[in-house]
């Protein structure tokens, strides 16, 4: 079992990826034959997922969609401490998720040909977001 | 490996705090020195979620967005054999998802500081909630 | 530890019943008294969620509310290469998630009475599926 700490530099808001800078993190997932890995962030406004590693394009359609789907303003909304951004970001984070896990074989992370993890930052000014990466396996 | 089945008393319709009770139901977790922890839910109409835990107002938000972007009698339902609140609880809960999995270290949860665990009771008379709480380690 | 690959053969699109073939790749499950199952699908185009598994028109009630809350056609969408159900697919399969976790106890997924697993296939043509199965226990 493996775990380790890992600090991303603040992103701009929007979807970026991430798969290679959480594999630098971890290089003893090459001594893991058959097993997983957890990706998990310690925050509440900003999410994990996998989706398309290769097209720029569909992670500023994931930005527009979202920002779409979970309106910024919206006079209901009663939580607005930190600015309109603020709801939005949790609301986008619950859908979106808190971690991703990945199996692993034969020392890598088993993604499809066209899968990759994103970092979803959901705050105009989010900061470093932390994260914990835990693996298993034998 | 621990395992242990936690039935959580019923909840009206929204979004609930639950940190405290899902730890309390694991005492060996302190056992645990680097981990993981699943919550799971044995249920299709309410779901666990992870976000802020300090403004209750966060969590009405949640339940007024999720009301609004999954609503009651539309009219192209063909599931509604047990009221409004049927379907869009199905949909939420697979909006929201039936597991939040955690990474344990040092014997703790490893969550941030703002994060709590949610669970989203999505019917207006659900009834207590079962789930099946699993964590392992070394 | 235990790993299986499982091609899913084509399904037309929409939300489809798997529990029973997922755990027929798996037989070595009645193996494991207490552990976790995650079956994880390597597209971005098609998402695995759990949720009811009787009545099968909540099927087609989610195949419907998804193509509502995730349209075709919006003219914002920049990435289009391969069709109207192009982006809308991984936007749905971001929106359910890569994977699904599943307590094992006595040998068997401890899913709720009305828990089932679903393939959603997003796209009009598909094709196979592929998912890795890994479960761990003792």
């Amino acid at each position: 079992m493996y775990q380790e700490s890992l600090q991303l530099r603040e992103r701009r808001r929007g979807f970026h990826l991430i798969t290679t800078e959480v594999m630098q993190a971890f290089p003893n997932i090459r001594e893991i034959k058959t097993g997983i890995c957890q990706v998990f962030i310690q925050h509440t406004s900003a999410s994990l997922t996998i989706n398309e590693n290769a097209d720029p394009t569909v992670r500023m359609d994931f930005e527009m969609y979202f920002n779409k789907t979970v309106p910024e303003n919206d006079p209901q909304y009663i939580h607005n401490d930190e600015g309109p951004d603020d709801m939005p970001a949790h609301l986008k984070a619950a859908l979106l998720g808190s971690s991703v896990m990945v199996p692993i074989r034969n020392g890598r992370l088993a993604l499809g040909t066209w899968q990759g993890i994103y970092l979803c930052e959901h705050r105009d000014h989010g900061g470093p977001r932390n994260l914990v990466i835990t693996a298993w396996g034998e």
